[in-house]
């Protein structure tokens, strides 16, 4: 019996000649990322609690300050403070302003074939780029950051088959998002969510973000693509210090506990109701739905693909006088390609508030907080009850097309009526 | 004997021939305008304890959402959400998310020879029209909305003779700050400060919003000087509504309580240090102080003569590594305006933050929040303990370039070493 793809990175991660799904397994890990979410956390424990106050490999730890960017309050301050003092003192690298966690990991430290442990939830989206990229709590992290070695069971494998072409107006976004409403938000739980198929050789580096990123939405362990050319020359175009990377494949008799197809000339544009990611539907039914707030942004869906999407709905027309919207590049690396193309200016004569690359108002605690009863569609991460603000307030999640589309209107609509 | 500017202005509005210092006068209020610091207390005490619910002249009745822009809590979202629902049941403007209030007001409302009543001490900005712009508490602001007046006591005038030429390297605020250095905090206590001289004529329309807007932080009531060929070119570009105004000049023979004359040759590069405004210093004095991070921005600040300076200074160069810096247009019209002459892009290539309009670092309590300990070097309006951060940070003023010299430098130096 052969290996899945996430089964074959597991091996090589742990030096073992074969792996099989529910082993334990102690493997290596490439690369710690940390966020201001909880870095402060593990460096609290890590100054206060062990004796052996050693970094593994500091020049593969990453902290980088997303989520409060900048401080919106003095305690958010101390927390930037204590990262850039902890990484300074051990000389690991920080990010600070640059943008959205995942998307820095990505366009600078990822190779294919490797680990990742990340404290953060969609650290999942790695998979993109062919690496196992897995979310921990700050303790997990702390351990991987002393040790470089993490224990996990090796996932079982879900292998999800893509074939056709996304129509015009219908997104990766909107795959996802229906893979989810159709298999649930535990539909996944602990597994690996193994994209392949024809359709995916057609995907663009933002596509296969995409579809790895909300894995963690349906509880799967990670999301996982076959690294391919497009990889490459991602790596290629984005990376200084370019070198090749362990281009792993998936046995042909790997074993999986499932296998689902998706034809993706059947995805239409969906949105996700609150407050369940789950709960999705065609936009059809959520035509006319008055909201407040817009977003296009986060590691979910803010690279130059979707801003240009946005630009070419938005331009040359005004949001409508009753949404705000709020737009915010995954990156600085996206922002100045989108300055360059004149999307910020089209989407600011559009009337968009234009933020500093950061995690906004995905994260929903810092930037663009939606008040009581308020409405949100946005193109972040989750839409559980209070994400965003109170929790008398509602999100709706959909693509940008649909976010830029629906923002003209001033109420959801199917953003096919003006692509 | 004649009247002062100030004098000429408050007698128009409370219909009198004439009116003389410490008089009290009840005058009509030309416009109102509140920004979301303390809008939502005007409108709790508009909807819960007046009996007569009447918005005296809903046109000329502004808010404007700034401080906390976007919303960075539930709580601020609410406050927003309470300036929305206000605005829209009584037809009132409402500007959210376009830019700090006085620069909107400046750009798009006041009117030379009138009266404005603003809930926000930087009020006094106006003077750069040749408006009387006085800032009003919660109380007074609602009084004014609702009757259409306010009463005052017609203050003393002081005349700030200003003659030669400002060299290169030094800007309207470090003029500004040397005279404030030298009267002191409280110097202008309820006085008028009623800039004249051969020097104003050559002054843009930033530096006469530059010198009028601080005038608050020397006690003023308010900042003027006589609106000329600028103001009136300035409104002719900036209005779509374009108006005559009432061009008032001081009587030749009105009354001053005091005369400064200031010789704009001998200015240098200052530095107001923590925690008073008027410890005014030649920047030479701070050279070398390390600080974490830069700001360019707000009312004061925050328009594009200072972000092409900025942007002069720091184009092909890097923000040194220990130093974050913030750049924040005062408006959406100024960023819109920087995005066009590629401003934003060299600012963004040097590694600076660039964030929406919005009052940001200045203000202190939403973006750019600063770290025990931390130093701030900025071109905001304030610089008293706790203004920006905890108790223990400090804040240090100075003009944009001294700001963007000192950003690459990793520590405050003079600008004209670099210009």
């Amino acid at each position: 019996m052969g290996m899945t793809l996430g089964e074959k990175i597991l091996c090589r991660a742990s030096n073992n000649q074969k792996v099989t799904a529910g082993q334990i397994v102690t493997a290596n890990v490439d690369l710690c990322m940390s966020n201001d979410g909880t870095s402060h956390i593990t460096i609290n424990m890590f100054e206060n609690q062990i004796k052996h106050k050693v970094i593994h490999n500091p020049d593969n730890t990453i902290f980088i300050a997303d989520h409060f960017m900048p401080s919106d309050s003095v305690e958010t301050a101390n927390i930037h403070k204590i990262m850039r003092d902890f990484t300074n003192k051990y000389q690991i690298k920080f990010h600070e302003g640059d943008g959205v966690c995942h998307q820095i990991m990505i366009e600078s430290y990822v190779q294919p074939g490797t680990l990742v442990a990340g404290a953060d939830s969609h650290t999942c989206s790695y998979g993109a780029l062919g690496a196992f990229g897995i979310g921990v709590g700050s303790t997990d992290f702390l351990y991987a950051m002393v040790t470089g070695t993490t224990w996990l069971m090796v996932p079982e494998s879900i292998k999800i088959k893509l074939k056709g072409n996304l129509k015009k107006g219908v997104f990766a976004r909107d795959l996802m998002l229906s893979i989810i409403g159709e298999i649930g938000a535990n539909g996944a739980n602990y597994k690996i969510m193994e994209f392949s198929g024809e359709a995916v050789d057609n995907f663009s580096m933002n596509d296969r973000i995409v579809l790895c990123n909300l894995a963690i939405e349906a509880g799967a362990k990670t999301g996982l693509m076959e690294p391919n050319q497009v990889v490459e020359d991602y790596l290629k175009n984005n990376r200084t210090d370019y070198r090749e990377g362990v281009y792993l494949k998936a046995d042909e008799d790997g074993v999986y506990c499932k296998e689902l197809s998706y034809n993706l000339d059947e995805i239409v544009p969906v949105i996700a109701r609150p407050h369940c990611i789950d709960d999705v539907v065609p936009v059809s039914e959520c035509e006319g739905i008055k909201f407040h707030q817009g977003f296009i942004g986060s590691c979910s869906n803010g690279r130059i693909e979707e801003l240009r999407v946005a630009a070419s709905i938005l331009k040359g027309k005004k949001v409508a006088k009753d949404v705000r919207l709020i737009i915010t590049p995954a990156s600085n690396k996206v922002y100045l390609q989108a300055l360059k193309e004149g999307l910020i200016n089209i989407l600011s004569e559009a009337g968009a508030m234009i933020m500093n690359p950061n995690c906004s108002v995905c994260w929903g605690s810092c930037q663009g907080v939606i008040g009581e009863n308020e409405v949100l569609l946005s193109t972040g991460t989750r839409n559980f009850k209070g994400r965003c603000g109170p929790a008398s307030s509602k999100v709706y999640l959909s693509s940008a097309a649909t976010v830029a589309a629906s923002a003209i209107r001033g109420e959801i609509c199917d953003p096919r009526e003006v692509l």
